[in-house]
């Protein structure tokens, strides 16, 4: 079949930017049309085909380019006349440059209002940021397929039938302790063993995910408008869930030593919350210092601002010590403004949807009934089967062989990157966590360098979507926790020679 | 141990109102020092005893005491001074009268603002009216012991294993398509022949329960302060959610044929949505009528407002012919702002946490991006396990027999009250679902009624409470789904001997 040009050029776009698999589909239509018009391949004034005459050319479904052209339309890149088709507009929105426009909220939307639009405000910015968020995927994979075959499955089926035997009750109801008895205990344990946190059990909160962890903190300790600091740059979920809360979000740098207020950040009216995550800056990968923890702790205590300490990956260390929590920290200067959140969906797998958030004292019972309240939560076999996994022991050999794992993985890839670059990528500083980050020059378009990689079968992010606002800092994220050894190789070389290109 | 006798007040009053098994426990000892001081038995500048002496006094840990201590100084009634102890306030918090302040909001928490204010001001709201809403605790039971005896569990178990042990890696990732096919297939099929929906399967979106529907509904329609319509009275798990994304919420009267707007309410700016339980108005049981739905979907199409349809147990009907969805009704009149939600925790159990939500096509994407983006969906073995279960046949028969048990307790339930009370209950007039209303007469205190069950060793709920605002109605909710035939017999007659004082 023969293509229109505009269909040519489309096709083209979504080839070019087509690289990573999760972004759905109506999304990659929309950005290769929004990127055509930005950049003027498409001038102001051109005519779009029709959306059945599209989704025939690009052998995409009609539904996917109307959500396309629907959003085009709604952020005011194109209009349409009835009975007459789809333009391109004059004039761009405002704040619509490929800046990240994240310091101008809604005056685009603002702009673009008008009848087609269904969807709210913060639903239409959820929506237009995910191509920024979908970069955050955890967990990162080199390749497309993830390798769980050290996860235990046959002893996990074994615990979860155990559980299921019991016939207990009131394990088929909601939730409504905030967690499984027996499994805020062994969480406890863990935490006091492993980490340095310094609870008990009562403090200690089951959630369906960080996420839930992140949108139930929003909700009890801030209101619409009020500030919340989040490292600059930083995990998106976190982003969203903030944002979704209609918080006022400000990114603060991060260097070396972690997040790294300035005397104008300390000066300015104090946030409600600073989310950090000390133990392995995500996704840079610093580790805060203990002078950088002691300064926020004291921020805190003078200010009244909580410290969410996203302890996501902390399991994950491959050489020197364990850091403790800042948790433990504060709680050693009397200090209790933390509250700390970690995970299993790194240490299980991630669709087990099982997280944790130890609070302040005072702060156990309104949570405990908000997060009955907001979201009714049950899954009790599921928490019951963790808690019995993690007391027969089978959690610690697992994590143990977990971390034997990914640090061979780890040295495998950093071993054929160094082979393949003769050791011109800029020196890892972590060596820790499920990723690491190759830096790139100033000014290289990382985001180009990924498609690149994508193009050759390799997925890995560019490090400077993580940043909010403008950036030098270009580079790229790359995991190799769920790689076997041998596509590890494969995957590093080809990594490598694209970045011969670059470096 | 002798008691002061402020110990001994609060004493009474925690028992006088402690008949609801999950309010949590500082919520208790905060409503019943909050009640003393409203009814004047706490006089104004009274001192109360430090958390201390009365956690010892009412054998409370000291945690929970502190916690009510707080609740009660941020919104007004108590103050602190450094050292010298906490005393009643002079002047009464405004709103703060035992009427439900719901159309003042904000006024009181704002006048209580002070240092010790940790929660934001939604956070305190949830938990303050936490009161309220844990009535709406479902599944109902009339006993405190739920029986799931009917639940197939073996063959639960099994289905379960069949999936684990596919070890198909896919499954153990996040869930990015907004639900495993097979299942959005399943419950596609289901809806389209026992419910009348109009859908394909790509319209079908998996949550991780209604919580979950509502709140993703509220961030993707509605912005801060757009208008909602709910039923009045309501399902407070829907008011919860829709608070806590900060809309203003409209209530709006319910008769006899379900949802009755005033030439007033579509006089008024449109929402953006109204949220209805058309097939048994939640929790009166009314059905809403033909007309009713015209009209509803009309003013949809004309105002631009959506309709939220919540069926949440329409599996549950006992005799005449199932009311098909008014999902269904509008789709006839070529009319596609309906939203269908549904959910697996009565055909299942409670903690199972699946529900569905059917979507205009326009707004898939969208949601699906959000759902992803905001919650990071997983948890497709179970998702895989129920499209199994239902694929298999099992679903089909286990509701069967659950309309059959269900059927079976009701009439019993209603046997025994109307041999109790001589037939002077009210005639139910719905004939399905999983709870009845039995109406008491006008300014009945029906709380006061509710705690002479509770004292009796009988759960119900106060029908006034589900009312937004003042309302003449009285009546007691009363489930009898998960009670078996013996025990139910039991509850019945105390429930009888308490309403004959009554009626």
């Amino acid at each position: 079949m023969r293509r229109t040009p505009l269909a040519e050029l489309l096709q083209n776009e979504l080839e070019r930017q087509d690289f990573h698999p999760r972004l759905p589909g109506y999304k990659r239509v929309y950005e290769a049309i929004r990127s055509a018009i930005v950049n003027r391949r498409l001038p102001a004034g051109s005519k779009l085909p029709s959306s059945r005459d599209l989704a025939r050319e690009l052998s995409a479904s009609r539904n996917m380019i109307v959500a396309a052209y629907d959003q085009l339309q709604a952020e005011g890149y194109v209009s349409s006349q009835t009975g007459s088709g789809t333009y391109v507009t004059d004039v761009l929105p405002d704040g619509m440059s490929d800046i990240y426009p994240f310091n101008e909220p809604h005056t685009h939307d603002a702009n673009a209002h008008n009848d087609s639009v269904v969807l709210s405000q913060r639903g239409l910015r959820l929506t237009r940021e995910q191509g920024y968020v979908a970069y955050e995927v955890q967990p990162l994979a080199l390749s497309g397929k993830m390798d769980l075959l050290n996860f235990p499955v046959k002893t996990w089926q074994r615990v979860q039938n155990q559980i299921w035997r019991r016939e207990d009750v009131a394990l088929y109801d909601y939730d409504s302790n905030g967690g499984y008895a027996p499994l805020k205990k062994a969480v406890a344990d863990y935490l006091r063993i492993s980490r340095g946190v310094v609870l008990d059990p009562e403090q200690v909160l089951i959630t369906a995910g960080t996420q839930q962890s992140l949108d139930l903190i929003s909700r009890m300790l801030a209101d619409q408008g009020d500030i919340a600091w989040v490292e600059n740059p930083c995990y998106w979920g976190a982003w969203s869930s903030f944002y979704a809360n209609d918080l006022d979000i400000r990114p603060i740098h991060v260097d070396q030593e972690g997040m790294s207020p300035t005397v104008e950040d300390f000066a300015s009216p104090a946030p409600k919350f600073v989310y950090i995550t000390p133990s392995h800056q995500y996704p840079t990968g610093a580790i805060m210092s203990l002078a950088r923890r002691r300064q926020l702790i004291d921020y805190a205590q003078q200010s009244g601002a909580w410290l969410l300490e996203d302890d996501y990956d902390s399991e994950f260390r491959y050489s020197g010590r364990p850091i403790a929590s800042l948790q433990g920290l504060a709680h050693e200067s009397g200090i209790g403004r933390v509250l700390y959140m970690g995970t299993f969906s790194k240490v299980m797998f991630p669709g087990v949807k099982l997280s944790y958030l130890v609070l302040p004292k005072t702060l156990i019972e309104p949570f405990k009934t908000a997060l009955y309240d907001l979201y009714r939560p049950g899954q009790l076999h599921l928490q019951a089967s963790l808690a019995e996994f993690i007391e027969q022991g089978h959690f610690t050999t697992h994590i143990r062989r977990l971390r034997q794992a990914y640090a061979q993985r780890r040295t495998i890839l950093l071993a054929v990157l160094n082979k393949t670059l003769a050791h011109r990528v800029e020196q890892i500083i972590d060596d820790a966590g499920l990723h690491l980050v190759v830096k790139l020059p100033a000014h290289t378009d990382d985001v180009e360098v990924a498609n690149r990689c994508h193009s050759e079968g390799v997925s890995v992010k560019p490090l400077s979507r993580y940043y909010i606002g403008a950036t030098d800092v270009r580079g790229l994220v790359v995991g190799f926790a769920y790689v076997d050894a041998s596509d590890l190789v494969t995957c590093g070389q080809r990594l490598g020679q694209v970045l011969q290109e670059y470096l």
